[in-house]
């Protein structure tokens, strides 16, 4: 009923996550409603992420060069190393300009109930980086969860032995949060990880 | 700090109604995981759309055509007219599978206050059609409200003194709602508009 390039550009959006037949069919007419232009630098875009984002060839982080816009500052901390799950972990840490080491992006967190084995994740660019570099921190960056909680004990468990201090974020209460809309989970790693007054 | 491309996308995407910064990078980064194939489709989609997509040159759907598939059926019929708002309407309708005659898009609502005028709404173009073919009702399918009721209040003053019978859609109580969430315009409507039971 649609007519074909309308049906395809449905189609297109149903790809992304999160997107049903609504939103998509929505957006599909909202392009129509777009200038020349825009729709050209959409298209090309779409076409050029594809083609010039990849992997940096030292941390994994998403990069159009060989090497990304961290690992290529001289001026950053070269002795703490944050861990983390995704390459937008690292963008969002940057934005927020919190941090000021180096970062390296796993391939994956383990997860064995979607298939996701310790083999799976990019251990030994990790344990690479760590023997080559000089770091004397890592800092696992993972969301609070059983793969990043697994994650870090077997990476931890692998370091044993070598001189370097692992740590992980600090979970708890966020700042604002109300009591009791917490979870059990928070609220008992909140309890466990109290920090003395000084 | 995004690469180059990705920063791209995600202005590209911001171009869409209904999509902020945050869900914009959300899809960027999830088109890095589609693959190569639907990638291409994707993008050739949006360029096809702009490209290939026009107004019906009798009724003002959009099609790839120079006539819509409604349009070139000769199978509908040829005495009942349904004038929407929106192609979009008529791909609802046609959808849904409820109305068998023919359509006709406006190119607007008339809206004083977004300063669209009569003379914006797309007028002579219907009434050639009315003039031409031989219908024998008009059905004004406009949403309810202000915009609506005053287009066609307008169109079927216009419409006076030709042999025509005009309506439109029932507004009332959706089918399934609450009477207690109903919003007191649409009550009001409900009332006037009642239905005797025979």
């Amino acid at each position: 009923m649609y007519p074909e390039s309308i049906k395809n550009l449905i189609e297109s959006f149903k790809f992304l996550p999160g997107i049903g037949s609504k939103t998509a069919e929505r957006l599909a007419f909202s392009i129509l409603d777009l200038d020349d232009d825009q729709v050209a630098f959409f298209s090309n875009s779409i076409d050029s992420v594809k083609k010039n984002i990849h992997k940096c060839s030292i941390c994994n982080t998403l990069t159009e060069e060989d090497i990304c816009f961290v690992c290529s500052n001289q001026n950053r901390d070269n002795y703490t190393l944050c861990v983390v799950e995704d390459s937008k972990n690292v963008f969002l840490f940057e934005k927020l300009g919190i941090f000021k080491g180096k970062y390296h992006v796993l391939d994956s967190l383990i997860s064995p109930l979607e298939g996701i084995n310790p083999e799976d994740i990019g251990i030994e660019k990790l344990l690479n980086r760590i023997e080559n570099e000089h770091f004397e921190e890592i800092i696992f960056a993972f969301k609070p969860s059983v793969e990043g909680e697994t994650t870090a004990l077997y990476i931890k468990k692998i370091l044993e032995g070598i001189d370097i201090k692992v740590s992980r974020l600090a979970s708890g209460i966020p700042i604002g949060a109300d009591m009791e809309f917490l979870d059990c989970l928070t609220l008992e790693r909140a309890l466990n990880d109290r920090k003395s007054i000084e």
